[in-house]
Parts: structure tokens; C-alpha cells; sequence
């Protein structure tokens, strides 16, 4: 934890509000605006050492991110606030933002690409994906056979998660080094060109590959009541159309983090903000 | 697995039905009586080697325990088809059934008295459990602080899946034997002459143990937030009232595995049942 | 921890000698006689508040079990000295021991029966038994197929250790009721009447059973390479003769806990003395 | 598994002679050269598929590393008889073997950096640490405290099977994304600049960082009776001398996998140079 320090928290949705108050229980000073209820005068967020910035720091019509707040904020109305000397963060910043901040001087740091919030993230979204599993299976995880497409953060840990809970978990890779550490952590390792004999045995396939790898030929293969999720991110893994005309079941599965455990995402937040703070001081 | 066999199933709920499919997928003749679309004709019933009743066997009004069927069957109707010679089976039978039963010359097995299905039920109520903390929690289970009360079957399985999934677990019991217990699987051993001191460090507490345990007195050390699972039967482990007025988050959970997981619930009645016939011939 | 208390340690040997040392570092005095270099005036010990005799108690010339002492000590002269008023207790204590106790007012608690130690001791001995497989087998534990035979205290928690290290485990026992618990905590449950079909596929296996189960004929299943270890009592469960004829490789062990952590086990027995200090005051 | 192959494996130890054996039994034509008794005739080594050579391909004196064989065979000389349309592997090929092989217009395709390899050569190394840990630990790993430096692949399997067995495990490494991990798989999570805090609590120190972290004075730290175990190659993570004189338990442990499961070593190679010609055809 660093010494304490202001902050400002702006725009954002429940993840913020969850981190304000973590932040205020470490002792820090913590003001808010375009988070709901009781907004602080941004004229005096330029003091502050560090502002945070929602995740993503943009809506989707490019002003700031601010689902909590009755009404729209510039961006730029925001940025002339701010000062080049403090430490500015932001989730998943884009080109035009990070453009408009540099206008005036300033750089917003994205927490979003820190290897160690990812990891963090990957946590509550395995248990998401089991939580999924538990309510939609019409048989326990214990004794079930589940296979996870991909072995990267999200897949070692739900592929982990779904072992510990006494499913036999097979993961397909497509890498003999990803084969080896599924293998080294006690799955069974399937090599992806075989994936389509694997299919056919499974009560549950988790997908986290960001491609559509479950075409509607591979989802053919599926045995009835088999309940696919996927979590992987737009356009998604599965071939929706296909699953929807063979009848499989299906769950989509985004954002899991927030949605699951508020909490948890905030303080894997507040973490990361802490380790970038300390390097960059 | 015994011989093919033909088997009548009378009454009963989804389990039952999902039932009458695994016998079917194993081989054997399935009648069924009084459990929803298209009844066989009970007077033929008596020929069957097994004959399988609900679990509870009663409803509440004395009568065959039928819920998907739309007509009442009383007791003494179903037992005039049936025959000494035939090995029957049912769940929870009450003294007042097994007595109407005797009168008849029928004994009636008690399959909810097998030791191995309330150990394979404890299986799909330890997941129930998990599924509810998972749903409810705001933090992940992963490093949270989970407290079970009781360490007999329930209570052992479901300490088991919290730890796994990297809840830190405490468990609450009275002989020594079972604290030392909880200590070989990893878990915190505290007895329950402790049980205060340990509540008040919890994001969790399922309690399993048969008996009101959690009075108002120690709902009232748990800290803002934590989640009380009750997996106790009737009339449950928790002060409800004083929850209510505490304003403790609380969740009374009941008959988790023909809700959970009926077809696991099912197959475990199967193994069961099959065992049984072994035994009995 | 009970209050302050004097104790006196009559014979023994290395676990005796730790639990000295731990009852010390919490705070008692500790006089011991007969375990090694220093020993107290044992005409002081009728003053203590517990006495604590070895496991066993008497060695097999029926003195006092002290293989620590250069003499030998008769049990009627230790007992000389002992009073009806003070705890008294010992391990493994023989019908004659107890007899000469009584003759005395003297009654010896076996903390031995103590189903709390035998659990704890399960745990050091669950242990030796991965040193011996990791120590002797040619494979790793992770990915091999390990069959442990019994499902008591020591059964359970050696196939527990043993799937966490990534073993595949089988678990053949009589009871249904067993089988169900292996299988609730993820083993593939093996009836006895099927041991057979199953010692074929192991890499290893490991008897809990205190019955000569491992005959010659099953033994003669077993493939090649495939490590018995034993951790049944005299006589053992391995047909010794048979496995030396068939060049089985056999490791049988005996007495673990004092000897792969007697730290450990010095502190179980410390544990169970408290508690039965707590019930007998 | 390739299509049926003429192997030759030249030089080596028992690893090699294994493989000679897994070969085999997957009906490959296998020869072999300086591997102990009965040498195949050199001069018909350019005829097969694929020649291995062993890890490392060279003996310190320059020679082939030939530890079973009586005579010393000179590179050049084994070189001579093979042919560039060959698929020739080894292990930690030096600068100077892969020149001498050069001359001969021979590629030697080094299985040592295969990631696959260097993975599946984790698991029996961290099982060997365990192994250390079980028969040189005055207690049990159960409830010991545990702390492992570094998280790569020795530490990552070596953390989750100590913890598996019932260890508190630390992990100190030095990147966020590393700690990050380290939480996500339930271990706590030690900066390295808190490294001394951490070890004064420890009842073993597992290293896997290849430089020297633990000094004297980290050293002097540690309580009694803990263990170390240094599984980095030389020149070794601890200072050994500072360690003598302070009377810290040290094991220095190297090239675990041969020496604790030779089999599984030898399957790990025959997978990975599996996977080698399949990318190499």
C-alpha cells in the first residue's frame, strides 16, 4: 500500500463505487464524480496525486464511461481538469482517448494491459464459469467429464477449478507447450486436431478461445444435454446460429468479473493501481 | 448391475422419472404408475421382481406421495396389487405406511436409510452449497473465509469443495474425533466452545448440523456481509427471526440434490436400489 | 492447553523425548525418568498432576518399555511410586500392565484408543507411505495408477495424498458404504469382489487391511514393475513368501509416524493428553 | 505416435536405455551405440530415420557423453557415419558439437529447449523435491509451512504439490504477474523484497532461482530445524558455506528427473521427439 493520497475516482460503474470504498478503508482520501450520488467539484481534481479512469474509460459513443451518472461528460471537459503531474489511470483506453488526453499534455496509463490485473480478472471468472456449470448441468461436476478450449489464464484456472470439484477435466491446445502444463497440472491434454473425438464424451466444454473454434460441425458432435459456455469475447467461440438449429445448450458468458464478485474485481483493481503507483513514484 | 429385471416405479417426482430412464438405458422393463403422461395398468404390478416407491413414500395427506400425477392414490389401493414375493422399495417410509404395508404381508425396504445414498446425496447438496455461495457471495470464494458447521457427511464434502476452490475453511465440531479429522484434510479445527471467537472473521458460514446453533447471540459476531447457508432439515440451524432483524443474509437450503443435479440424484438411487437387490436375493 | 501443570515422562523413547520438549515450551514443568541422560529423584513423581507412560507401556519383557534407558525398570517399582490422585496415562496398555496398576488404586487412561490420535497419527503415516512410492517407484506419482486397498482412517487420507499428487486412484473396499465415500471424494471405487480385475492395471499398491488379502493368486496379477507397500500391522496383508517367489516388490512398513515425523507425532500425543486432562478434570 | 522408424540412439545413460525400451514397445526398429552391452554395427547409423544423441550430447571432455560404455568415442567420429537427410537430435548441444556437426553438413536439433520437454521434466523434479522434503523434515508437509522461491516451472508444480499434500505455501518472486499468479493457484503471495519477513515463519525453503538469493544474512533468518532445498542449477541459489556455518540443513538437489522416475523421463523424451518429427516431416 503506498503512503496516503488523494484520489479521484471518475465515471465508472459499481466497480469503482466498490473501489472508493476500499480505497477510503486503506486510509486514503477519495473523491468522486459521475459515479451516482454526491459528485465532488471537479475543479479540484488536479491536486489529486493519482485519478482513475472507469474500464472501459470510454462509452461507446466515445464520452466518458459513466453508466451511474443522469447525465453525459466530455471527455475533453474532464481532461481540462487534470495536470500533467499527476498520476492518470484508465481500463482499456482507446486510440482517440489516449489522442485527446495527449493533447493537453497528459498520459493515461492503461491498468487494463497489466499482466497481473488480467491474472487477477481470470480468478472470479473461472468461478463464474463454474457457477454457470453448477446451475445449467442436470448432473453434478463430481464425476462429469468437462473439456476447456484453451489454456491460457482463464482455461488453467477454470480447467483447475472444475478438476477440484471432481470433474475429469481434458483441455485442448493447440501448443505442445500448453499440452505439457495441462498435463503437468493433471488433465488430460488433447492436442486441438483432435478435438472432435474429445467432443463427443463431454458433459461440459468451457470454451476461452477468442475464435470461432466450435463450428457447427464440431458442435455436431456434442452428446445430448452436453451445456457448452463460452467466454470468450465478442464475436465469441461458438457458431450461435449452428448450437441454436442442433439445440444445444448454450451460455455466453462476458464481463464475469464485475458481475460475479463487485468486490473482488475492485480490490484486484486497487491492487494494480497500487503496483503501478509504486513504479511509477 | 443385477439381471434384466422388471421393475415398477409408483409415484413419485422428476427423480423418479429420470429413474425410470437409467433402468430403461440399463436394459430392464420400466412400468410407472401415478408419475405423469401415460400410466401402465397397476393390476399387472404384482408380477414385476422390484417394485419402487417415491421417496417420502407418503405425502403429506397419508396418501401415495404423486405429485405429477393429476388424481389422488391412496396407500392401501396400490399395496392390494402388489405381492409378499416381490422385492419392494421406498424412501422415508413412515411407521403408519409400513404398517398398512405389513397387513398385507408386503415389506417395504427403506432405501433413504442406506448409508451409501446419503453419502452420494451429500455430493450433489455439498455442490448446491457451493452453487449458493457462488451466486450470493460478492466476493470470490477463492481467498475467502468459509466456517462449516459440522463435519458429518454434508459438512465433510462441502469443507472439502470450498477449500478446493481456494476458500480458506474453518470447521466447527464437538468430538475431538471430528476436529482431528477436519485437521487431516487441511481445514481450520475449532471447537465449538470457540465457534464465537471463529464466526467473526467470515465471509461464509454453511451450517449442516441439525439443531438451532446459530442463536441471534452469535448471528450477531458475524461481520457485515457474510453469507449464512443453512443446510439443515427442518426446523433448520438458524435464529431466523433473528437474522431477519440483523439483517443477516441468509439462505435455507433443502432437498439440494433432485434439485441440483436430479439425475445424478437418480443414478445414485439406481446404484442403491441395485445394491439392495444383491443383498436381498 | 490446560493450566500450568507438572508432568513426569517414565520411559519412551524419541517421541517421548519431543514431547517433553513441547510440553516445556508451553510453559510446564516437565520431569522425565528412564528416557535417556539426566533423569529426576522418580520419588518425587506421586506430586505430579500427570504421569505419562509410553506406547506401549511395557516392552516385551513386560518391565517398562525404556529402550532410551540402560537399566531395566520393572513397572511395580515405577508404580511404587505413583497415587491414585494424580492422571495417569500410557499407550498400548496390556491387561497385565493394567492388572499391576490396579493392584496399586492405580488406573492407567490409554490415550492409544484415542480416536482423535489415531486420526492424527493417520496423517504422518498417509505420509511415509508417498516417501516410500516416490522413494521406490521408477514412474512419477503424477499420471500412475495407485490402488489402496481399505478405507479407514489410513486408507483415506493415503488416497487423498496420493490424487493430489496426481496419481489416478482406486479405492477396492467391502462396504457399499465406503465405496460411496471414495467415490465422494473423487477415487474410482472398487468392490472387493472385483480387486482382481483391478490390480492389473496399478503401479502401485497400498494395503491398509489387516487381513492377508494379498494373496499369492492376486499378487500373480499384478504387471510388472508394480509397487506393494504395506501398511498393515503384524502379520500383514502381503503373502510375503508368495510375493519373494513371484519377485513382487514389497515395502512394508510399520510404525511410520515416530519415524518419518516424530515431531509430529510428539505433538498429536501432546494434543490428546490435553484433551484428556480437559475431560478428566 | 510417428509411423514405424528406424531409431538409433548413440551414447547415453539410463534415461536412454529406457527409451531404447519405449521405442520398442511402440514396434520402432531401435539400434543402439556406447549404451552398455551389445553395440550395433555404426557403420548402418546413416540408414535410420531419426539418430539421438544424449542430454547433453557431449561428455566434459569433449567426447560423446557415453557413461555406460567402456571406451571413449570421439564426435567426429560417431558424425562420420551419419547422413544430412537424417532427423538427428540431442540434448544441451554445445557450440562446438553443433560445428563439428556442421562440417558434415548435420543439423542436430536440440530437444533440451523444448518447452514441452522442459515442463514434463518439472513434474518429476518438484515430485523429487517433495520426496527431499518427506525423508530429511522432522515433521510432517501437512500443516508445515513452506515457502518457494521463484515461479517458474519447478516452482509452479513444485508450490501446488506441496500444497496438495497440506502445506502452507508461500511463493516470493519477483513480477506482479508472477505474485498474481501465485494467488490465483492459492499460495500467498511474498514480493521479493519482503523475502526476509517470510522466512523467519518456514518450516522448509524450497529455491528454483537460478542466482544466489539466499545469502548469509537471509540465511540467518530462517528458524531452527527448517530445511532448505535447492533445486538451481550451479552454481546453486544458496551460499553454502555461509549456510555450514550457521548449521542451516541444506540439500542440494540436481537432475532430479533421472534420478527419481528414469521411466517418466524417458517417456518424456520419446513424446517430445515424437512431436519433433511430426513438425519436422
Amino acid at each position: 500500500m503506498p503512503q496516503v493520497k488523494t484520489f479521484w475516482i471518475i465515471g465508472g460503474d459499481l466497480r469503482q463505487e466498490k473501489l472508493a470504498g476500499l480505497l477510503r478503508a486503506d486510509g486514503h482520501r477519495v473523491h468522486t464524480y459521475a459515479l451516482g450520488e454526491g459528485e465532488d467539484d471537479l475543479t479540484q481534481a488536479g491536486r489529486a496525486e493519482c485519478v482513475i479512469l472507469p474500464l472501459p474509460a470510454q462509452g461507446p459513443d466515445g464520452a466518458l464511461n459513466a453508466p451511474m451518472s443522469e447525465s453525459e461528460h466530455a471527455l475533453e471537459e474532464v481532461f481540462a481538469h487534470l495536470s500533467p503531474r499527476q498520476f492518470i489511470c484508465g481500463g482499456m483506453v482507446s486510440a482517440q482517448t489516449a489522442a485527446l488526453a495527449a493533447q493537453r499534455g497528459l498520459t493515461i496509463h492503461d491498468y487494463f494491459r497489466r499482466e497481473e490485473l488480467a491474472v487477477a480478472n481470470a480468478v472470479p471468472t473461472a468461478e463464474g464459469a463454474v457457477q454457470i456449470a453448477l446451475e445449467e448441468m442436470g448432473v453434478t461436476l463430481h464425476r462429469a467429464r468437462a473439456l476447456v478450449l484453451g489454456y491460457g489464464r482463464v482455461g488453467k484456472l477454470t480447467a483447475h477449478r472444475l478438476q477440484a470439484l471432481g470433474a475429469r477435466v481434458a483441455v485442448a491446445a493447440r501448443s505442445w507447450e500448453a499440452l505439457a502444463w495441462a498435463d503437468a497440472y493433471g488433465h488430460d491434454a488433447v492436442p486441438m486436431d483432435r478435438l472432435g473425438d474429445a467432443l463427443g464424451e463431454c458433459d461440459l466444454v468451457v470454451n476461452t478461445v477468442p475464435a470461432r473454434v466450435l463450428t457447427r460441425e464440431l458442435l455436431s458432435r456434442l452428446r445430448e444435454g452436453c451445456l457448452v459456455i463460452d467466454l470468450a469475447s465478442k464475436p465469441g467461440g461458438v457458431d450461435f446460429q449452428g448450437a441454436a438449429e442442433l439445440g444445444t445448450r448454450c451460455v455466453w458468458a462476458l464481463s464475469l468479473p464485475g458481475k460475479v464478485a463487485p468486490l473482488t474485481a475492485a480490490s484486484a483493481l486497487r491492487d494494480t493501481i497500487y503496483n503501478m503507483l509504486g513504479e511509477y513514484s
